[in-house]
């Protein structure tokens, strides 16, 4: 049973794909795996949802053990090996449990409705309708100060998701946008990245930080560090004492595994994140593993290995082998993550990349970017797809996708309260 | 001053654009042009949404004289020339009025909820979700009677897009969907037209409906003619006294014009329409035209011409030239309206086309609609990906785009009803 088809779900699921001695279950409360690297672009308008996510179903055609269910999970019951969904009960031998992440807010999950997270693709939705309706708000309106409002944006949140967003608005506002507004100019957007701590992307080298910082400013960002957002309202953000003006403020700042953890009564860490074992179980329930954005693994340096594609890529194929070998009466072997290093773009042509001691800036980091992402997107079509989107907007410099789906697709709405459409 | 950026609205933006003597506003509630005819695409998992919509900025970015706002137009004051918006009043010279229509119940409003129709992204994107979620909750269900409500859906309306919703679902279920569940076969997916009119496709030839309705059944779908609903639920409708039990219902039947014609004070139709003049300006208001399906033009056979694409283009480029003639001092011109006929696909390779007295049928027709869509659609860049995809589905039999994509975007939506994502 394998609960999530994120990239540690799908890649468990893989390893164990057309072997007639076992029988697969896939569950998720979605219908396809995204591409989570690249949602910040479905966001800011460079790609549509379609580009980036691919039915689950479609992934796993090919595997004949493969069943694949839509549905939440909503607890495990260990003892009986048994899981409760929102459809049923459904026994186990082995589980996976691969569900995830979600924005958090610290205990402050009433600033969402203001400052929403992007996990999903309907969240990206979301922000992608928030930041064009911003602009063609400034463009209608009159009024000098309510215009400055319109067009200031805060990320809260420094690290990869914060910087790519805010880059993204950046390049957005100064090369895209400014052909497009009789009455407003785009390139007076104020954007800010507000971060806590005394850098942003603190994950990487103090080195590629700064150059990221210096790239981010002259796309017109101000970062500003060692701040701490103490508010969040409809009209902007509170730092201490002092405070922004935005109709805008995205949430890139902190995410909280699935609440799956706390409920199953396991060790979990202060992010809910499960704690595992070297070959990724949980203590003392060897047939029940974790892995990707919801494993806690710290037997390697000691840290928690962060929330990337590939550590999850890497522990799913690693669950998958396990039980393979454990079918076959061989031994479990330990995880061990290869490090293959970690990158962030920041606009056009400009990117950090770090890998062991190479550092890479600038044109060189983004080509690598481009290839790497390129070559780990899900399918050959998507592939082909997304290089012809990026090569038509690297030339046109264009944000081609910038189309407001509204929230309500009713015409007679009565009963609802939020209606855009003109009733009858 | 232009209201509405469909088909009547653009080409009339663009016929009076770059003149210097000419300052024009183009208003619409929506930020981007939809290619319509294709929105069934869209719900059906063929085409993703920004393959057929393209922001109306983009479009007009190239004419000077022209300013775009998103907004909702709430009244004329056809006394003092000026429009009421929902962020202001606005003078004119001249207005065109082009906002569309809407899809209507006549009467019966309450049946949106379980009956959506389709004209807006939002709408397609709502479609899309209902038809993938019953698949999923019938791969689900282990109720064989509940399971057979599941894969049954209802269309009501046997007009063009009817027929195509319903040709896509046939050919979805029956060559698509049939490798990707275990548990169900979506090939016993039961899928009706529901018509009141006693034969599918009336403006077409006897002979084409009757071989398109063949064509349908070839596909599974069962066409009822003279049969008229008289409930839509959430278990599906009842025809007089006989009853289908459907999960899932979409409305193809009725258009009504957005209310701005009856708020006016004008002469409209049965359907809300405006009726025009020759020259499709508002009788007593010669500065007042009106295009597109919101337009009642009679003056050609008698009957008020269809609501179709290529009316609605024609429209839009004879009030601009009207106006353009009227400033230079000449004379209006009658709207003449050259027919170039009409088509309607059924699945793949089938489709019906009439021009004149040439009928076509079958590959033929098909290529013909699909030359013909390719050529009209709006921009170089969505002509070059739509072939693409279309190319890519053709031989695959894919319905790529399939995506569920939630309505609620939110993970602590405690103030609103609808949640689909783990609360905290």
């Amino acid at each position: 049973m394998i609960v999530g088809g994120g990239f540690a779900g799908i890649n468990a699921a893989k390893e164990l794909g057309n072997r007639r001695d076992i029988r697969i279950t896939l569950i998720d409360r979605k219908n396809y795996h995204l591409f989570q690297p690249l949602l910040y672009q479905v966001a800011m308008s460079a790609l549509g949802a379609g580009d980036i996510a691919e039915p689950l179903r479609n992934m796993l055609a090919k595997y004949k053990n493969i069943t694949v269910f839509k549905g939440v999970v909503e607890n495990v019951d260990k003892s009986r090996k048994i899981i409760q969904t929102d459809f049923g009960e459904m026994s186990y031998d082995y589980l996976i449990l691969a569900c995830g992440v979600k924005h958090h807010y610290f205990g402050h999950e009433e600033w969402e409705e203001n400052a929403p997270g992007l996990k999903t693709i309907a969240q990206a939705t979301e922000i992608r309708r928030r930041v064009m309706e911003a602009y063609e708000a400034a463009e209608r309106t009159s009024d000098p100060v309510e215009r400055k409002k319109l067009l200031t944006f805060v990320i809260v949140g420094g690290g990869p998701t914060g910087v790519e967003l805010a880059g993204s608005i950046g390049e957005m506002s100064r090369f895209t946008l400014s052909k497009f507004y009789k009455h407003i100019d785009p390139k007076l957007t104020r954007i800010f990245i507000v971060e806590a701590a005394p850098r942003i992307l603190g994950s990487f080298s103090p080195e590629l930080s700064s150059k990221a910082t210096r790239a981010l400013e002259q796309l017109g960002v101000q970062v500003w560090t060692n701040s701490m957002v103490t508010n969040v309202d409809e009209n902007g953000v509170q730092i201490g004492n002092e405070r922004i003006e935005a109709s805008t403020v995205l949430w890139a700042a902190g995410v909280r595994a699935i609440g799956l953890g706390r409920k199953m009564e396991v060790d979990i860490d202060r992010s809910g994140r499960i704690i595992v074992e070297e070959d990724l179980s949980i203590p003392g329930y060897p047939e029940i593993f974790v892995g990707g954005d919801q494993a806690h693994f710290a037997h390697h340096t000691g840290n928690p290995l962060p929330g990337m594609a590939p550590v999850a890529l890497q522990q799913g194929q690693s669950i998958g082998k396990n039980i393979l070998n454990e079918v076959k009466g061989k031994q479990r072997k330990p995880f061990l993550y290869r490090d293959k290093g970690q990158m962030a773009t920041i606009g056009r042509n400009k990117a950090i990349v770090e890998m062991g001691n190479m550092k890479l800036f600038g044109s060189v980091a983004w080509f690598t970017w481009l290839l790497v992402h390129i070559y780990y997107l899900a399918t050959f079509k998507h592939r082909v797809f997304v290089l012809m989107q990026w090569g038509w907007s690297y030339f046109t410099f264009g944000h081609g996708a910038r189309l407001i789906v509204n929230k309500e697709w009713r015409f007679y709405p009565d009963k609802h309260p939020v209606c855009t459409e003109e009733k009858s």
